[in-house]
């Protein structure tokens, strides 16, 4: 029996990447990658990702049960469409799963990348053998995805789980979708650099290691810059990542009420951070939890694939969707 | 064909009730309630339980297919076993299911209030033919359930759905789960009695209606009595309302974020006032919802089942749970 072939696809901000998996596995047979050229508007990224899809599948995708398709969002994984793209102009209601099924004459299949990073972490990383599972990836904004008894929370139009916007702090700062005070406008990469960045302005952290790193120029201290400094043992920097990390911990508490996970599973940039970020994280939820119930013997971990959960995700897809049935073909 | 029978059981602070229903049906054939005696002990709470059911039910249990209980929690559903009990001396780690499962010979199901009104409205209430139902009940406390894609959302241990304590002001008043600012401690009836007497205290409201119905006695100030000022015109009382619906609305945009259901239904003593709570709650779901995607064309409705939602409840899940395999043996 021949294993069917599934491809993932991220189209991101910046670059376009695609990747093969023969069978039931996370391990990508080959991968590519590509600028996405967002400026030169939908087709020409549409055709980009039909490109990078055919370079690492076998001839006119003999083999292929499908695609999975990391959009850009919020996006209709049911009817496979784009609802709106802040980064990517022109893409608000695109149908992609009806474009990519006509030009390339296979299933393709939609979710948005904390979703399928989810999946990822879930199927094949740290969160294996569990069945309700909370995943937060902390990066440049806050996302998450839920599996609950073995399925993907997706909410009526596919629009969960939006936990980098829920309220953190009243009237708190601007988060980049208007409202104020998400926990994503507190606690992400991007409000660990512009916390430092107010403080440094304001004359405190004269002699950390940030200023180093910057080169002594403030605007190009960046959350990814202020993480590097913490591991290298700088206690202002890591001042900025315990309290995102008590921010994180906090909300925990609430989402552990809310969907009593068996674990929580950490990834993005600035979970690589380790304990500098987890130890206050795991002490806020202790702190904020109504009762041990809810958070003992629920492990909160890192993740385990690294920058490919999204990639693998997106395979992991189409296994779910599509792969029974190519089976049952062959 | 004869329908098979179901029985719905509410183990309460104050009363235990119970209910049969003849078939797939949410109007009780007949209905009983009797004083729970929770200071008596565990053991006379159940044999008050059996004697409940026993009058309601055929003799010897014929023809009756399972039995629903809503029991005092935290609890687990699936082992069917109320973790802790607040309100019940005694409960912890008490074993319900096993206990009346010897007693009757009959299938026993536990779940909780709020989770049961959630599954009451959803088959036979305001959501019916929804598939991803946020319930919520405001009443002294604040809980909900959650229907996802046609099924309850549990969690790993059956603690879902905690909606009351998420953090809605930090630092915020006390809560009764022992944490501070939860959306029940500053929204439920409870805190609405308590911010009146507060205020009334301080000497404001000195002409409102809610000294008249309290015999002027500022202890005898509670959120029903609030309720009741608010609903004649008291526009004193309906400014905790208002308060008390913008805080609901408020958290109602993270939950809308986080689970995107497709209708929103409120329940409870407090989501019978109607318009007064509702008006400042949806204004605050438009204000604080970061797209219209999440709540657009999701109705935000009051129950339909009133007081009897519980118990109605705790019929669905004995008709869900036992219902099937109840029709295949006859």
């Amino acid at each position: 029996m021949i294993a069917p072939i599934f491809i993932g696809v991220d189209i991101g901000g910046t670059s376009v990447r695609a990747a093969r998996f023969d069978g039931y596995t996370h391990t990508p047979t080959t991968k590519t990658k590509a600028p996405t050229l967002a400026a030169k508007g939908v087709e020409t990224v549409l055709e980009r990702v039909e490109k990078s899809i055919r370079e690492v599948a076998p001839p006119n995708l003999a083999g292929v049960a499908g695609v999975g398709v990391i959009a850009p969002g919020p996006l209709d994984p049911f009817l496979g469409v784009v609802l709106a793209a802040p980064n990517l102009p022109g893409w608000a209601n695109t149908p992609v799963k009806k474009i990519l099924e006509e030009r390339l004459s296979v299933p393709v299949f939609l979710g948005n990348d904390a979703n399928l990073a989810a999946l990822a972490e879930w199927k094949f990383g740290a969160a294996r053998g569990h069945h309700d599972v909370l995943y937060l990836t902390i990066s440049t904004g806050i996302g998450g995805g839920l599996i609950s008894r073995g399925e993907m929370l997706l909410g009526a139009r596919g629009l969960s789980l939006e936990v980098g916007h829920i309220l953190a702090v009243p009237d708190g700062p601007l988060c980049g979708c208007g409202q104020r005070g998400h926990l994503e406008a507190v606690a992400s990469g991007t409000a660990i650099g512009r916390n430092a960045q107010a403080r440094l302005k304001a004359g405190d952290g004269d002699n950390s290691k940030i200023w180093e790193l910057a080169g002594g120029e403030l605007d190009k201290v960046t959350g990814a810059l202020v993480g590097e400094a913490a591991l290298a043992g700088d206690e202002f920097a890591q001042g900025f990542i315990t309290e995102a990390g008590r921010f994180i911990g906090r909300a925990l508490a609430d989402f552990l009420h809310l969907f009593n996970p068996s674990i929580v599973v950490c990834g993005g940039g600035v979970s690589l951070l380790g304990d500098i970020l987890f130890n206050p994280m795991r002490e806020a939820v202790r702190k904020y939890a109504m009762n041990e119930f809810y958070w003992k013997n629920v492990p909160i971990v890192p993740a385990a694939l690294g920058d490919d959960a999204g990639l693998v995700g997106a395979g992991a897809l189409v296994m779910e969707e599509a792969g029974s049935k190519a089976e049952e073909a062959i």
